[in-house]
C-alpha cells in the first residue's frame, strides 16, 4: 500500500480539492474552520506564490488523500529559508499506510530544492502517536546541548 | 524608568545595532551565533522587505537598549498576516525595568496596523520568569477548550 501512495506539489488549480481536506481535518478534530468556500479561493491565492507550498498525497485510484500545508520563510539565524509544516491530514481510513510518511518525505526533497535549512513543526503535547510519527523522521523537540523543549504560545492581538 | 523607554521600528541602517543585540543575545545564553558581521548585511537585506520588523527600545541617553525580531507571513486560517516574535532581548543591566513589556505594546500596535491576526512565540519550557512574562501580556500556551498546549519540533533537513 504504500508504494501507491504517490506525492506531488499542488498548484492553484488543485485549491478547491486541497480546501476540502483541510476542512474535513478541522471538522473531525471540532476545530473551527472558515469552510471551503472562503478557504479555496485563499489557497488559489496563496498556491501562486512561492511562500506557501501545498503537498498532496494520491493513491492511482483516488486522488487527495492527503495534503500536508508548508509556508516558507526567512530568518535571520539562516541564509537559506525556514520551512513550517503548518498541517499534515490523511483521511481517516487511509492513516497508517505511509501517506503521512511519504509527504514528509516530499517534504525533505523539497526542503532541499528550495535550500530550507530548518523545518518545523507544533505538535500537541500529549499526542503521543503524532510526537513518535515525526521523532521516528527526525525531528526532535528537545535542543540537543540542554535537553530544553519550546512551548508553542500565542495570542489574537 | 518604564516611562523613559521608548521603542521604534528599526531601518536597515540600524542593521549593525541590531545584529550587535542579537549576537549578544547568543553569546549570553551560549548558542551559536553566525556574527555580527554575517548578520549584519542579513539584517540589513531582511529590513528592507515588508515581512521582517526590528522592534527596537531606545533610552533618551542609550539607544538600542534591546531588541524584539518579528517576521511576518501568510496562513491559510486567516485573511489577515501570522506574527511570530522570533527573538526578544533586553541588554542585561535594564532588565526587569520595562522596555520587554514596551517592545511587546510596540508589537500589538504593529499588529493591529498591519492586519496581523495571530501572534506567536516559541518559549522554553521551564524559563518560568519568561513565561510568566509572556502570560502577563495575554499570551497563552494552552488552547482554551481542550486545555492542550504544543511542543515546538524542529529539524535540520
Amino acid at each position: 500500500m504504500t508504494a501507491a501512495v504517490s506525492t506531488r506539489l499542488a498548484t492553484p488549480a488543485d485549491a478547491a480539492h486541497v480546501a476540502r481536506l483541510l476542512q474535513d481535518f478541522n471538522t473531525e478534530y471540532e476545530v473551527d474552520s472558515p469552510g471551503v468556500d472562503v478557504l479555496a479561493p485563499r489557497l488559489a491565492t496563496l498556491l501562486a506564490t512561492d511562500h506557501t507550498v501545498a503537498i498532496v498525497a494520491d493513491l492511482p485510484d483516488r486522488p487527495f488523500v492527503g495534503v500536508g500545508l508548508v509556508t516558507l520563510r526567512t530568518n535571520v539565524w539562516y541564509s537559506g529559508l525556514v520551512a513550517l509544516l503548518d498541517e499534515l491530514y490523511v483521511v481517516p481510513e487511509l492513516r497508517s499506510h505511509g501517506a503521512g510518511a511519504a509527504m514528509l518525505s516530499e517534504l525533505s526533497t523539497l526542503a532541499n530544492e528550495r535550500g530550507v535549512e530548518l523545518i518545523e513543526i507544533n505538535v500537541d503535547e500529549g499526542d503521543t502517536d503524532t510526537m513518535r510519527f515525526y521523532e521516528r523522521h527526525g525531528y526532535v523537540a528537545a535542543e540537543p546541548d540542554t535537553g530544553e523543549r519550546a512551548l508553542y504560545y500565542w495570542k489574537e492581538p
